[in-house]
């Protein structure tokens, strides 16, 4: 739309695998205005500076160049949702180079992982997937007494993020009701609204889904939350130490006790970090039967050791922390990187500008 | 709302099943102003005639009175979608009594199945299921280079009834673009529109979600639909004689050709039923990598035999005839039945009134 000559970026690319045939002509094919260099090294292992001194557009991972190598750099992004990783490089510093983050990107993935694991459990898929394996036309009774449907659900979403508007997109849709929590109070339509990179079709960008917002960082104010009857709770909560193990004994119970349903109790989601629950009490939760079942992506510690008793706790679905992972992922990084380089010809500000520099 | 009085009605439910506890206390609660008579019996063992004599309201799936023992029935409520079984029935010849159908209760759950199942396939949940088996934290370039979003993704749906449109609802929500087929053209609003019980909360009332509609009910027509570049196709039609083995070798070579991603080939939903399809042509269609998968409730025969090479065939997903059941069933057709009675006291039109003898 804009009407702006674009300068013919050097566009960096620097990734720590192989990419498919398929992604990389996608890529190339995305970035056909530019030109695209894609370098591939591992974790710790530097690039040589005089590939940093050529390129006007750096992407990356964890891989910074010296201050002295990046003078022709216009614009980094960084393939992934934050930089607490990068905080302490002299490049973020220094300031001088315009950032931009991949946050948003999660949102797709992580909720159809969210959405999977709660059909899986509440549409009994292991018994189906077990009975195929066994060429077997089993009794219908149990998926007629056990089966139940998301619709008429209450989903309590900590973190109403990308990712937390997303599976409130599909929950809505599903027939559920949305609680949002957030850290600061959201009283304002403009204070609701999420101001990053959405992905096309996806999300709530307005804030609109929630039938309420709650907010707080005290453990009060979560348990409020926890005491509205949800049937589901999903953590999509940033891990800080005022998060650490935020969710404990007091609050499954709290939760399971509050619950609208007599036989179907809370279900819980992890797409966090393992931390943010104390895991001792969620295996009790779990054997005590206070809460129906969880989906774990995140684990304490990561990888779980095979010894460890959460993969014996009942009803318990684990992942290897892989939620957000798949094809989509490096090339919709690479949407928002596109339309930043658009967005600095034209001098407008940044989308997912890291730390007010992207102006 | 309504200020009419309501006779206390005379309601006998006719089940071929227990109840259990919980279930029975939800709706005798729901019924509290009817007089509820439960009555167990098996398919084809009829109910005592002064049973059905003293009932003012009958809900059954396949019992019926003789004509002497209806006089008193002023609704009868079908526990099924449909009448199929029953049309020879000379209490539906004879069309005194008004007869309601559970019509639409079905799209929650089946749905529900649906969307399980595709991300199940998409985002590789039997590995995740393996993995946890197996206590193993495995290496996640599986799920980086095989998972992949339903955002962005093109679905077809063949025959836009309740349980389509649910499916809709919550594609949209992925983030997905939804084509409607119809058997009848859809031009106008009220012709777009649901007309039946939908559950609250889901569904498609209006008909806004597909970005278009299409129609048919030859095979040309159905081939024009195929040909759009879909990566899913659910079929949610009836059987009739004309869609008899409606999708053969020659449909899913189109799908597949028309196919927008080189990589993820189209993948089929079967909810419908098993000789819609023909099996042949899609197990061959599975082998060939013309189609990537396949989401299958129902099949042909059913049960289908252990030794059938369906179970064989490559990504697929089948279950046995089970996607529309769980716990909710029968307090939704309740549902129906709790406005239905209040409708006939009102003198109104019945909701999912069978043959246009509910008024």
């Amino acid at each position: 739309m804009g009407s702006v000559e674009i300068s013919k970026e050097r566009v960096l690319l620097v990734l720590h695998q192989p990419l498919s045939p398929e992604i990389e002509s996608g890529i190339r094919e995305k970035l056909a205005d530019s030109e695209l260099t894609i370098y591939e090294t591992e974790l710790g292992v530097p690039v040589p500076p005089e590939i940093y001194r050529k390129a006007t557009v750096l992407v990356t991972f964890a891989h910074l160049p010296e201050i002295q190598d990046s003078q022709n750099l216009k614009l980094i992004h960084t393939l992934s949702a934050g930089l607490d990783h990068l905080t302490h490089n002299p490049i973020l510093k220094e300031g001088r180079i315009p950032i931009s983050t991949s946050s948003g990107i999660h949102g797709p993935p992580i909720a159809e992982w969210t959405i999977m694991n709660w059909l899986v459990s509440s549409r009994n898929y292991d018994r189906q997937y077990e009975g195929q394996k066994a060429r077997a036309w089993p009794d219908k009774t149990p998926y007629m007494v056990g089966n139940h449907d998301q619709a008429g659900k209450k989903v309590g979403i900590l973190g109403y993020g990308s990712i937390g508007r997303q599976i409130a997109r599909v929950s809505q849709a599903l027939g559920m009701s949305v609680y949002a929590y957030t850290a600061s109070p959201r009283k304002t339509p403009e204070s609701k609204r999420d101001t990053g990179y959405i992905v096309p079709g996806t999300g709530d960008a307005d804030g609109s889904i929630p039938v309420s917002w709650h907010h707080g960082t005290d453990k009060g104010s979560i348990r409020s939350f926890l005491a509205q009857g949800l049937d589901h709770l999903v953590i999509s909560l940033p891990l800080t130490p005022q998060t650490t193990k935020v969710l404990g004994a007091k609050e499954f119970a709290l939760l399971s006790a509050s619950s609208t349903s007599q036989t179907i109790k809370p279900f819980i989601t992890n797409i966090s970090r393992g931390k943010v629950v104390d895991q001792d009490a969620l295996i009790e939760a779990l054997e005590s039967g206070q809460l129906s079942g969880a989906a774990l992506d995140v684990t304490d510690p990561e990888p779980l050791p095979a010894d460890h008793p959460l993969w014996d706790a009942p009803n318990v679905q684990i992942s290897p922390h892989v939620s957000g992972l798949g094809r989509e992922y490096l090339p919709r990084s690479l949407d928002i990187l596109k339309l930043n380089i658009q967005r600095l010809a034209n001098g407008e500000p940044l989308i997912n500008a890291y730390g007010g520099k992207g102006y």
